[in-house]
């Protein structure tokens, strides 16, 4: 007997609430025609977003809410007045009470992880949670975290990421063993990097279920050196907003390289096949997502500004998280890590 | 008058020694005519691979040396064998000295620095130098720093990075009051940013000649939205290699793009000219040379695995350095920052 798998959808949250999360999500449904949705919003306005898509609706349900997080409150001002009755916060209390298996917000993300943490709780052993992104490579993707939910982090969180990040690359590219780097500079005997050391240490000598690669560069992400970057949310951000930036910056530059003369008109129009399949490559919105991981719950961070496209692709992710049950591995893999860990005698923090 | 410059090159240094870095030599010299080198290393090995260059030695001397520093020594063993007697250390010494206005190495970057730091010592006020970056942007090019000379920096020291940044980039892109953002991440009310937003108020408050943009993300670099990028080295670095590991991937792409079909290949051949005129610039050695800043002297360190371009490249840096007296405008402008902030009661750390 298979279960349907039934995701609660922060209608209000983004730059574009309604207009696009509902597209979004009958886009979706095309690619898992037994998912199921909640919509938690203003009843009106999602009413009349769905009435273009009769297939959506049939496997939808609006619950209605008359508070929605804006994008620029600060997390503690939406905990103060979202708790419990807007639509981010219902949505998360729809995975927490079973209603939904997963959760995806294109709201504020400090408002949607201060939310998560009050509603659905941190994992046993878990201090903080992180939030990963799936990043392409050369020859595939892997997976980066944390790449903002914190600024900083000691050795045992750091070797807590790990752990959420290898279960994730488990069940998301199927691999027995993922292998894990920690994001470094190639610079010795600076100080400051003692966290990451200890990390990498402690990485090292546990029998975990997992490669341990050693130290990664920047320049190792893109690269598909490893299947699971790990470093803190500081840094993790700041590369992962980089490599955005030098991919649209590039696919500028190809642009005014093809209108540089004739023939280079000519080649690019002979070649569009070409350029159309390199430009979803390097598209953000067909890998938009990212995973809070650590909690008691799926949570999906989609782009504030995506369109409908991006938003199918969080709610893709968020059904693939929750079809492969990844709350259940994570918890068990950062228990083994744990037990591992200590095991070894090499206990961090 | 015209002084002719006289670079000091490190003959030794880098993963190919002077058979790159006298090509390279020969390279810029045909952009500067009036250049003349001191190449310290290793006699007979540069004495042979000038061989081939006349017109080079017509404007060169060689300073042998026995020791050369490899490019796996630590900083504190390369300073003890190294110290008086390398090649890396003999061309820091003849900036010391008058002898050369600037000096280009491609070896070890720790070993460099520590050196430098040692011999030439640094700017008074500076704590601690940087390393600065030319970054291609769209639009044009901008400064960032530190991309790796040390991990962390306190609110002053980023202050003093905005200082030199500025003091750089009005020599180089010639702007008289260069816009000078900080490098942050999006999320508000997170821990561990007091650096930032403190050197941030500072900047704001004061009365500098630089137009203070705020806070930036890692997608604004490439975008050009400031001439400087102000970071701590730790993310400073992973954005360098980052962007350089994004641009390398999708260099990737777009050659398996291309050989997709037979219109694609016919495509790619008609736009060969665009097509190199992109690689061009996206070619790092177009761009090599980290700017050492903050020291008495100006020292370039090009990447170690550059071929002759990129030693080109780092040595025409040296000479546009040089040629615009940036120590003492550096100087000047570090200063003050330090009254103006001093003046404005917002003196930080």
């Amino acid at each position: 007997m298979v279960t349907s798998i039934r995701i609660a959808l922060d209608a209000m949250g983004g730059d574009h609430g309604p207009s696009v999360v509902i597209p979004g999500a009958a886009l979706s449904l095309v690619r898992h025609p037994d998912v199921e949705f909640i919509f938690f919003g203003d009843q009106t306005k999602i009413a009349a977003a769905l009435e273009a898509h009769t297939d959506l609706t049939a496997h939808s349900r609006i619950m209605h809410t008359e508070v929605s997080i804006a994008m620029d409150e600060k997390p503690s001002q939406a905990l103060r007045h979202g708790k419990g009755k807007s639509s981010m916060w219902q949505a998360l209390d729809a995975v927490k009470t079973g209603e939904a298996q997963a959760c995806v917000s294109a709201g504020n993300t400090g408002a949607l992880m201060a939310m998560a943490v009050f509603c659905l709780r941190t994992l046993p052993g878990i201090e903080r949670p992180a939030i990963a992104a799936i990043w392409p490579t050369i020859s595939s993707e892997c997976v980066v975290l944390d790449v903002g939910a914190n600024v900083g982090a000691d050795a045992a969180q750091l070797v807590d990421f790990a752990g959420m990040g290898a279960a994730l690359a488990r069940a998301l590219f199927h691999v027995e063993r993922p292998s894990v780097g920690l994001l470094n500079i190639g610079v010795e005997e600076v100080k400051g990097l003692e966290e990451i050391k200890r990390a990498g240490a402690a990485l090292k000598k546990a029998d975990l279920p997992i490669r341990y690669h050693g130290f990664v560069e920047g320049d190792d992400v893109g690269k598909g050196s490893v299947d699971v970057v790990v470093t803190e949310g500081f840094s993790g951000n700041i590369a992962l907003k980089t490599a955005e930036g030098t991919a649209k910056q590039i696919g500028e530059y190809l642009r005014a390289a093809m209108r540089r003369s004739f023939f280079s008109r000519l080649g690019a129009f002979l070649a569009q096949g070409a350029f159309s399949a390199l430009k979803n490559k390097m598209d953000p919105s067909q890998m938009n997502g990212g995973m809070f991981l650590g909690l008691n719950g799926i949570v999906i961070k989609s782009h504030g500004g995506a369109d409908a496209v991006g938003i199918a692709s969080a709610i893709d992710l968020a059904y693939d998280m929750a079809a492969s049950k990844l709350v259940e591995s994570i918890a068990k893999d950062v228990q083994t890590f744990q037990n591992a860990l200590q095991n070894g005698e090499e206990k961090v923090a």
